[in-house]
């Protein structure tokens, strides 16, 4: 090479650290950046890595605190909603045949069904239960999309407030407009005019910064300073999520293998875009993790690492889990050819 | 917020240019950092961004230095291999039925079939094919993996060299012998120490500073410092991809859609973890993208805005092409909830 032209990332570009990189042989491949934060319920920091201020959508990491709306309202017992039904509401599930025949049920029981979901048809993510679904003839609906169980809360909630159902999903809808209220209050934070988007599953998404997102997770673990209704549903959520920890993932998903060892000790949710959070009760900490360009692969192993560097995961639990805190890259015939870890620089 | 224990990025961390935003709703969710060096084939940097001299794996972006190979070594002829066969060796396709077809026909004149192939079973990457193919009872197969026409052509100069078929994909192998020879006179480079790996369909990955990259595809575009077989290889490849750009990759796919448009003025192809690659024939430059965290959605719309930087796609091509310069986010419902598009500190 004998000149160049380069260009200089201008001032503004501050880069988050880099946490996370991708190997494959000898060599580094891929790399990825990312900001975390870990707050106790007072707002303290006690942990932080880059741009912890900047707003991040928080995605599916806070369908419980969505879901918290459900049962504080008195909705989840009118409709008799089984704890089973409450971890559901929480999921971001791989739509295999547990989960969509349980949300096809809890929608029944309310009196509607899967094609009141405006959630949007999607294919189970669980490779065996996509190719049993199309082999048998099936084809995708929207109670097989990640996320009908958390819309089957919704819809229940819509029902228990004598609104109407279709439209649910949107802003000014009052399901949406009361879990602002709780977004609000648990983040501590007016979100009026907070920035705004829509999310895959068609719900409204909100910019909170990433450490008010760790506030209102650990406000989740340790919500003391709530009202008493709402102090009771983020139990009763936490619970039912640690009862069922297949129900919130699936077959081998991450969430799924790391709640179903820490039972109550930890409440860990993943989002599209490398949004992860978890709420750590017996610590009254709150973390929320946003992998700059979006990889979900970062951030379960930025996850993996936090819950070991709080002791939540013992070396034992470490060593069960194998795989989950530096993961196999593998290639079409399942050699391992290289590996998602730490970055040298990571400083957990 | 009351307190924060910042991680600052060591010094040695410099991070690479952001030149790709992806937004939902008013604000940006995440963003995508890359280097890019367009040279011409006297190894002149045209333009660059980010650390050039770091070594890449090209992965299946340089599919087409592969299968001169098969082209210069007289292996094609021998075979009567096609001018779509030529395309499918360039190829990461959809595993679409006409690549299939195309696949197990070529292996069978060649006196062999898809169980000789060594890279893996993969389901096809277009969902509707994807479908069909489960819903009439088929499985993934390694014809349908999306380096079945790569393979194949690896196949056929195994056969030529009149060497033992088994174990092609190894290093020591006399055809991936051979394809480092061809990588290293195109690349300029000595490679015999380079960063190695195994690609995700079982063969070599070398590691090539990225200025270096795309001198090789500057070459591959004019190659008149080369061998004749070699120049005659390089013409009758890129003519193979223009007159077949659906062979390379498949229905929608952003190489197919633009190739189809540009013909033999550009010859691009995409690789795995966010690697893209460009001869332009016509301006004598070769282009060479790696996006840092392996984004192919980022890798895209720099190539899309270079080919319109270069002149080689006109304002009408780019009209007509669409989505493919700033694509549309959509949520599972299909409709547009954000972009992704170049990063407002983007130089081109």
């Amino acid at each position: 090479m004998t000149s160049q032209t380069p260009v200089t990332p201008p001032a503004q570009d501050t880069a988050n650290p880099l946490l996370v990189e991708v190997t494959r042989g000898s060599q580094v491949e891929s790399r990825h950046r990312a900001a975390v934060a870990v707050v106790d319920t007072a707002g303290k920091v006690v942990l932080a890595a880059g741009d912890t201020d900047r707003p991040v959508y928080p995605r599916s990491a806070i369908k419980s605190l969505q879901a918290i709306a459900l049962v504080e309202s008195g909705a989840a017992d009118a409709f008799a909603v089984s704890e089973l039904e409450l971890a559901l509401a929480c999921a971001s599930h791989s739509g295999e045949p547990r989960h969509v025949n349980a949300v096809t049920a809890w929608l029944a029981r309310v009196g509607l069904s899967p094609a009141d979901l405006e959630c949007g048809p999607q294919l189970p993510g669980y490779e065996p239960a996509l190719i049993d679904l199309l082999a048998g003839g099936g084809a995708a609906t929207a109670a097989h999309n990640n996320c009908s169980g958390k819309h089957s809360g919704f819809l229940t909630l819509a029902r228990h407030l004598g609104v109407p159902t279709k439209g649910y999903i949107n802003y000014e809808h009052p399901v949406q407009q009361r879990i602002l209220g709780v977004l609000e209050a648990m983040t501590g934070l007016d979100l009026g005019a907070a920035p705004r988007g829509i999310d895959g599953c068609g719900i409204p998404v909100i910019g909170v910064p990433l450490g008010n997102l760790a506030l209102a997770m650990a406000r989740l673990g340790a919500p003391d300073d709530q009202p008493e209704a709402r102090q009771d549903a983020c139990r009763r959520l936490r619970r039912a999520v640690a009862a069922h920890p297949f129900m919130v993932a699936g077959s081998g998903r991450f969430d799924t293998r790391v709640m179903a060892l820490t039972g109550e000790k930890a409440f860990i949710k993943t989002g599209a875009e490398g949004v992860y959070c978890a709420a750590l009760p017996d610590l009254g900490l709150g973390v929320a993790v946003k992998v700059d360009d979006g990889a979900g692969r970062a951030a379960e192993i930025i996850m993996g690492r936090l819950l070991a560097h709080f002791g939540i995961l013992g070396a034992a639990e470490v060593d069960k889990l194998g795989g989950l805190f530096t993961a196999p890259v593998t290639n079409r015939a399942g050699s391992t050819v290289g590996e998602i870890r730490p970055a040298a620089q990571s400083p957990f």
